[in-house]
């Protein structure tokens, strides 16, 4: 098997753990540097690796993203790359983590964005603490995110208890404004013609999307040259930047679909968001794409929901 | 006096808190409220307001600012307003600040650039127990910054002891690319006649730029219609997506110089950046400007550094 992995289903991640006398909890931390070989670190050459337990007991991978040409906030960070990895695979909750550097403050903050958060249970591998326990009887110490962000600000200051959270069912109700709307605005489509399919797929991505605190929830779908297409949903964060854009998000599933290809091999790309939305994608969006894909085609879809 | 301030001197300061009977650091919250009416969040209508204390004993204000039509990365949090504002005063420390909500775990992360960031003393007021204490006796409990962010990923990780962090002078020793430079490369000027001054101005904002991380430093010099000119110096973090851009420094400028102008009065911009920079503004800062005040000009010229 070349391909990197970024998901081990859960019968391979226990036998896996058995074969080698270690607990789950244990094998994390172990799988902490092939996480790291995935990471694509192009400006830094800083190579971070996370390694997720997830309720239903598969193991997802993350690393961290950087963009040259770029500033630094369209990087996605392994945790980052680790929770969405999550999404893609719908598993509801990521119990505990493993990481190669202690996570920033931007990832804290990011992971508040996950109901129980103060629950998720990390192990810093890089630690002096855990390098000498890893050394002598493999074990790692794990820490609650609470630990790691106490007095916190996150969605419990500006939510009301029901509203959906990251990893929970987002359906945002969302539907293509209609070629009549006469609402005017900027061109629905930019250039010749849509795919269907990938259209569709960035409205579902849409549908998908985590914006509780602006109610502009976007979505991307990418196509490579083999007709593959990627879907990234646009995740809000409370205190804002920490947000993840939506071609963040489908750059996450590219990566992570293992074929380890280039972004120039991305040839399609749509986003679907909201028309005259006061948090909007469209710009950057074509910004990041021209940049990494300078042949990449890319289309803007509007969509409106009744309610928002 | 009806323009709001931004900085309070030492005497006043310490005048003010003498006449209500209070310490300096009993009367930072106090201003806390004053300081969230200095902020510009027409996303959110979240006004945030921090108020810190430099060790020339002198107050420093800050707001949150927001830009709608473009994604929330763009977004100004209030402790990284305050801190542009001590660099724009030439304060060489912040001893302490009192905030209106809990601090993000974003600006955690970007306050790690201040050299001994650990000490720094935060009050936030919103909590419950500072509520209440207020409320009794003017009271209000400050906790550093290494409670809010244990177990840090900061500067020590990355850089050499001697490395001048935020706060401290930084002399890039940047000179513009010559006009007979044979390297190519998009245009130095795109349109129009470089205002001289402004494109110094952005230079010496490049100069005092913090960016140990990917060695790309830049600056930013915008003018308003009535010719007065705001520095601003892109400030880098460790965990790069905390990173500050040039455009959202000197727009941090303009407000601190508290005229409560809108942005549509700036007519002419400058950005100064390396040529063929692996971390390059000039996309994202034309989006920006282009944005908040469609008629302004935008020039980029570019700088190098023999060493860099």
């Amino acid at each position: 098997m070349d391909r990197p992995r970024f998901v081990i289903e859960a019968a391979e991640a226990e036998s896996f753990a058995q074969k080698s006398g270690l607990t789950i909890h244990q094998l994390l931390p172990t799988l902490v540097k092939s996480a790291k070989t995935l990471a694509r670190p192009p400006i830094s050459n800083y190579h971070v690796g996370a390694v997720g337990l997830g309720s239903s007991g598969r193991i997802f991978f993350g690393g961290n993203i950087e963009f040259p040409g770029l500033p630094l906030h369209h990087s996605v960070h392994a945790e980052q790359f680790l929770v969405t990895n999550l999404i893609l695979n719908a598993e509801p909750r990521l119990q505990c983590f493993a990481v190669s550097s202690a996570p920033c403050g931007h990832c804290r903050q990011f992971l508040q964005e996950i109901r129980n958060s103060s629950d998720i249970k990390i192990c810093v591998t890089s630690s002096d603490e855990n390098t000498k326990q890893q050394q002598e009887d493999h074990g790692c110490n794990y820490y609650t995110l609470s630990h790691f962000l106490p007095d916190r600000f996150g969605p419990d200051d500006l939510l009301e208890k029901d509203v959906p959270l990251i990893l929970e069912t987002h359906q945002n109700g969302l539907s293509f404004v209609s070629d009549n709307d006469d609402d005017g605005g900027y061109d629905k489509c930019c250039n010749g013609e849509a795919s269907e399919s990938l259209k569709f797929a960035a409205l579902e991505a849409a549908n998908k999307s985590h914006a509780p605190y602006s109610k502009c929830p976007s979505g991307v779908a990418i196509m490579d040259s083999e007709g593959k297409v990627y879907k990234g949903s646009y995740m809000e964060s409370a205190a804002y930047n920490p947000s993840l854009g939506p071609v963040q998000a489908a750059l996450v599933a590219y990566v992570a679909s293992g074929n380890g290809g280039g972004y120039e091999r991305i040839v399609d790309a749509v986003l679907v968001e909201k028309e005259g939305a006061v948090v909007r994608q469209e710009h950057t969006a074509r910004l990041l794409l021209q940049v990494i894909s300078p042949k990449c085609q890319f289309k803007v879809f509007h969509c409106k929901r009744a309610s928002f």
